[in-house]
C-alpha cells in the first residue's frame, strides 16, 4: 500500500486524484495540502507543509509554482520521495529539482500521461527500425480554442523519434506554403482544430504499400491523475535520483 | 445490357475498364478505339472513329485531348451518348462539350470516382445541417511524390460544402504559420504525405463532445474505371443534356 | 427566440440542457418542472404542470415515464408543442403520443443526437447508391460495462439502410462461430468493448480497392441536450403532427 | 552489398523481390532458381541447386514445400545462410530447419512482414505496461473472400501480448452470442470483411478516458518481399542459429 501526501488537494487535478485513489488498489491518500483546507475529502488537509504531522508517504504535488519552495524543502527535510506534477516551473526551480535528486527520489516529466509517454517510447522504437524505408508524419487534433500548432506534445513525440534516427530529421509544418516534394528525412506535422477535442496524437509511418499508425486519444484530463498515482507507486522504494515517465515505462 | 465503345482501349485505364467490364453484369464492350490496335482484348479495336462499323452503344473516352475532336464529332454524327473521362481538356474543348450537350447526352465530371462524388454529396448535406455548431476540417493523405497541397479533390470537397453554407467559409492551409485561434467559419486543410498512399480524404465535423468523420480511401486507380462503367449505364437512355457524377448520385 | 418549458429540470440531462441553453442564441428556458424545485437555475421550477403560470413555449420533457401522463395532458390542454425525450415509455404511452400528434405538434425520436440521426441519413443514401458493388459493415465501440452487443444504435443504423436496399440484408453478428464466406447482402456487426468509451459508431462500405467510412463519436451525453434544443426550435411553429430527428435533418 | 540467390525467382513473390531488389541499395540478386528458367530477369536462373555455379550469398526461398529438401541440402553443403519464406511446410520440414540451424544461419518467421512483426513487438510492450488499467481488443479487416475469423495474424498478435500479461487472457470472439459483461482479462476479437481489403490489424488499449491504438495496414503483398530482403541483409554475417523477425526487430 503506497501512502500519498497530496499537495493541491482542493484543486481540480487534486480532487480528480483523490477520487481516483479511492477507486484504485494499493494507494491511499493519508494527508492533503492546500491553502483551502475545507472540502469533502476523507483525509485531513493542512494549509502548509510545516503543519503536517510526522508521516511516511510519497508527496505528490499538483499545486502551483509559488508553493514549490516549501514543498521541496519539506521533501528534503523529511526524506520524502516527491512526484512533481506542477507545470510552469522557473528554470531555477528545475535546477533545484536536479540538485534535490542527489539526496532524495524525485519524479518529474513534461507530460504525466502514461499513454503519451508510452506512445513516445513506441514511436522511438518504430522509428529506429523503419527509418530507411518509411516516411514519418505526425497528426494531432485539439479543440478550437488552442492557438499553438503543432502541440507541444507533437513536438515531444518528434523529439523522441529524433534520438533514434541516424539522419537528423527536418520538421515540416506548412506544406501548402512550401510546395515542394517531400524529402526522405522530413517529419511532417498536421494540426487539426475543432469542437471540444481534448487531444489526439497520431504518428504515421508510411512505407511501400504499408502503413503503421500509433495513436493516443485523451477524452479528459483524468489521464494525468492516473499517471501521477502510477508515478507515486513507482517512486515509493526508489533511492535518490531523478526519474521520469520514460524510466517508469521502460522498467515494466 | 449496356453496349460500350471504349476509346483509349489499350491505355492503362482502358485495359482496366475492359477487365472490369468482363466481370460486371449488364455491360459489354462491343468495340474499341486506339492508335495501337493490337492487344489481347476480346473485342475489335479500330484506329479511328471513321473506321467503326455501324453500332449502337455508349462511347466511353479515356484517351487523350488530341483525340477529342474526332471523338466528339463521331458522337454528334451518330447520336451516340458520350462519357468523357479524358482529363486535361482545353477551355475550348470544355465549351464544345457544353455545346454538344444540347444535341446528345454527355457525361463529364472532374473526378470519375463514385466514392469521392458520394463523399462530396454527403459532406454537403452534413455541412448544411451542422454549420452552426460544428467546425469543419479536411485531412487528406497521399504518396510522397505528390507536390501540391492540399489535393485538388480536397478543394473540390470544400467547394461542395461551400454551396451549402450560409456564411462564406475561409480556407486555412497553414496553421503553424498563422498562430491564431480558429474562426467559426474556417475550413482547415491538412495534407499528409508518405509512402505509396494512393489517396485518402477525410472530412471532420467537430462539435461539442461529438465528432462526425466522413472518409474515402482509394487503394488503386480502379475506382475511376468503376465510375466510368456506372456512368455509361446511367447515360444509356438519357436525352440530350450535360450530366455528371453528382446527378448520377442524386438520382439513385 | 424559442421559449422552453423544461421538464426534469433538476435531473442530469435537465441541468445539461439548462447550461447549454444559456450558451445558445435563440433559445431561452422560461420555466422548469421537477419534483425537486430547489436548485441554482435562473428560471422558476414548479413541482407539477398544474402549477405552471400561463405561458407560451415548447415543452421539452427529459423526466421519467411516471410523469408522462401529466405532461401529455398539459401539452394537449394548452396546445403546447411537445419534445418527448424520456426513454423507456410503455407501448400504451407510445400510442398516446401518436394520438396526441393529431391535435398538437409532437417530436419523438429513438435517439436524440443530431449526429447519430445525420449518420443514419447519410448511411441510407450511401447504401442506396453503393449496394450492388460495396459490402456493408457496422463497427461500434462502447465502454466495458455495456452488455448488449451490438448496440441499439448500431441496429437503428442498419435498419435505416435496410429501407434503401433492394435486396433484404442478412444481419451477421458472430463471424467466428459462422466460419463461412461473406455473402453479398450481409451486414456484418462488430462490437468492441473497453475502458470508458462513451460511444462510437462506424459504417464501412468496402468496394473494389475503395473504402467509404462514416463515423460518429460521442465523448459525453451532451449530444442529447444539443438535439433536444434543436428539436424545440424546429417544433416551435409546426402544426399538429408527429416529427422526429429524421424529419428535422431532411428539412435543413 | 548483400548477394542473394533467389529461389522461386519466377513466381509472383520472386518477381516482386527481384523488382524490389533492383530499387534497393545494398542488395543484389546474383542468381535465381526456378523450374521455369525463362523470363526477363537480369540474373541467370537455374533449374535446380545442383546447377548453381560456386557463389557466395544468402539464399532466399519463396518457392514450394516440394523444393524444400533440395534447398536445405544446398544450404548445408555450401554453408549458405538461408531465409526460408515458403509457407505450408510439414512438421518434419520444420524439424529439419531447427536441426540445420545448429550448423548454419537460418531465418524463419510465420509472417515475413516487418510491419506486422513490429506491431507485435510494440503491442507486447504496451500490454506489459497497461495491463492493469486498460482493456485490450483486436480488430482486423480483410476482403470478402476470407473465411477464417479472426485472422491468423490477429491470433499471433494476441499470443505476443499473452507472453507479457501476468494474468492469462481469455480470448473472446463472439460477443453477440455471449451477452455478458466484459471481463478484465478478456482480449476481444472483431473481424470485419468486405471488398478487396488486403489486410488491416488494429490493437486497441482502452482505459479511463484514454485510448491507445496500434494499427498496421497492408495494401499489397509487397510487404513480404520487403521483409525477405531485410532478413537477407540481417542474416548475412550471422553465425549458426535460428532467427526470426522478432530477433531482427529487437536488434535494431
Amino acid at each position: 500500500m503506497t501512502h500519498i501526501i497530496l499537495s493541491g488537494a482542493n484543486g481540480a487535478m487534486g480532487r480528480t486524484i483523490a477520487r481516483l485513489a479511492g477507486e484504485t488498489h494499493g494507494v491511499k491518500i493519508v494527508a492533503g495540502l492546500d491553502k483551502n483546507t475545507q472540502g469533502a475529502a476523507d483525509f485531513p488537509i493542512y494549509a502548509s507543509p510545516e503543519q503536517l504531522p510526522e508521516i511516511k508517504g510519497v508527496l505528490v504535488d499538483f499545486s502551483h509554482p509559488s508553493a514549490f519552495d516549501g514543498i521541496l524543502r519539506y521533501a528534503l527535510d523529511t526524506e520524502t520521495p516527491l512526484v512533481m506534477c506542477t507545470t510552469g516551473l522557473a528554470p531555477e526551480q528545475l535546477d533545484a529539482i536536479r540538485a534535490a535528486a542527489k539526496r532524495i527520489a524525485v519524479f518529474h516529466s513534461a507530460n504525466m500521461s502514461i499513454g503519451i509517454n508510452l506512445l513516445a517510447d513506441l514511436a522511438r522504437r518504430a522509428a529506429a527500425l523503419l527509418q530507411d524505408q518509411f516516411d514519418i508524419e505526425i497528426i494531432e487534433r485539439h479543440h478550437n480554442k488552442k492557438i499553438d500548432a503543432p502541440s507541444g506534445t507533437a513536438l515531444m513525440l518528434a523529439d523522441a523519434m529524433r534520438e533514434a534516427l541516424s539522419e537528423q530529421p527536418r520538421y515540416v509544418y506548412d506544406r501548402h506554403a512550401v510546395r515542394e516534394r517531400r524529402q526522405k528525412n522530413d517529419i511532417g506535422f498536421s494540426s487539426v482544430r475543432g469542437g471540444t477535442i481534448v487531444g489526439e496524437h497520431e504518428i504515421l509511418f508510411a512505407g511501400t504499400d504499408e502503413l503503421i499508425e500509433l495513436r493516443h486519444t485523451a477524452t479528459s484530463k483524468e489521464v494525468f491523475a492516473v499517471g501521477a498515482l502510477r508515478a507515486a507507486v513507482y517512486l515509493e522504494n526508489k533511492g535518490p535520483g531523478l526519474y521520469n515517465m520514460s524510466n517508469l515505462i521502460q522498467e515494466v
